[in-house]
């Protein structure tokens, strides 16, 4: 059997995340395991480095799947991109060792989160943002954001209720670009809980209208209880940007 | 009356363009004659500085409507965007003098034309681009467009049947932005006929497939029929950037 390595790109919008839930989700594992399978004549399952939540979008997600095929990688990316719907495309597709798996390899990761701060609509990323009228103080977030940088118990920004998992994870930067009502957030780490970049996010955004202060950070790490902490951010907001192997 | 001039941004992907026609067409006069009519309890018109396609978007269309009302334009901006759909917004109203007419009083337009070259699919911009596989040669294209850049009669390039117009139009520049797969061709005149901007990028386009030469232009244009000149680019593609005025 081939390993096959894709990166994929999807918007969220219309999906119900990445992860298979029975036959009558609308998921993007689901969509990809289908053609796949009818490809390969035979089930195919395929791996992603991670889910991703209803709504949330994909410009680098990486997956790999095992199949019996004659068919070059090229073809296999053509072939993928002609039945695929028109909000999902694979950006390549190589062979991978084949013990590579998408989401056990996988050594850290890059999300986006974007803003559009403004009381005028955003027309045409109104699917890829999160849309702000209040005006956020930037430089309040970004003091914010210092403190989350680094390792730490992130218990208090998952809503992850399974207490035995360990909730300590590595946040390497917390970079922001600011382009007029255009807010971009990216977190680089080396893995994100369920729901922590939305409520990492959120949390930031209490801070930049002014309903928090930055150095409250400190006190809901500590604290280690998601009530401590901010709202959930949309969905819509957020995009996996990048997965990195080592 | 006063008279207010407004600027627009729509994604055109659902609606039957500008121009309203009859009251079952979703059209964007129509929509805001709607809005307008019953901010002010009364009829009101709604002028734009052209009709622009079914399907072809705008981040800088410009009108102008009389209203009596007690608004601030501030107000009115916010009335506006609270109750238009998503995908159009109103980035800025002011105060016009009485006379101003957005469309008689329009000296000039940029359209830019999107092109996706490439066979991998584009997932956030499907919407606003022209998907084409092949590689262009972009070079060839810029040699064609400088054989429209000046004062033509541009019969060749419209789908116009009215003989009696005038079809001299002066396009003071074509400019190509190449980034990856994206292309963008920004075309500032001072008006375009019915289809102009897209029959002049179908005919780039057939260039930059080789299908044709560069040189031929000139005869095109010479020719004043429509026959000769290329395809109907697909009104995803194009988006009316900005109006002029003395």
């Amino acid at each position: 059997m081939r390993n096959f390595r894709i990166v994929i790109q999807y918007e969220g919008t219309r999906y119900q995340g990445w992860q298979r839930q029975g036959t009558t989700q609308n998921t993007l594992q689901g969509k990809f395991e289908a053609l796949l399978s009818k490809i390969a004549g035979t089930p195919v399952e395929i791996q992603a480095s991670g889910r991703t939540d209803a709504g949330v979008h994909a410009l680098g997600q990486t997956a790999n799947f095992h199949m019996n095929t004659e068919l070059s990688c090229e073809e296999l990316l053509d072939k993928l991109n002609q039945y695929l719907p028109e909000d999902v495309a694979v950006i390549s597709c190589q062979e991978a060792a084949p013990r590579f798996h998408a989401r056990l390899n996988a050594v850290g990761k890059t999300y986006c989160y974007r803003i559009h701060n403004s009381k005028i609509p955003a027309v045409f990323d109104r699917r890829l943002v999160w849309q702000i009228e209040q005006q956020l103080d930037v430089d309040a977030m970004k003091t914010a954001a210092k403190y989350l940088v680094g390792t730490h118990d992130f218990a208090a920004f998952t809503s992850a209720k399974n207490k035995k998992k360990s909730t300590v994870r590595s946040i390497e930067s917390i970079l922001f670009e600011q382009n007029g009502a255009d807010i971009r957030i990216s977190f680089r780490g080396d893995g994100f809980l369920f729901h922590m970049v939305r409520i990492l996010t959120g949390t930031l955004v209490e801070v930049g209208l002014g309903v928090r202060r930055p150095e409250e950070i400190a006190a809901i790490l500590d604290g280690k209880d998601r009530q401590k902490a901010g709202m959930l951010a949309p969905a819509s907001g957020l995009c996996l940007m990048e997965v990195y192997y080592q």
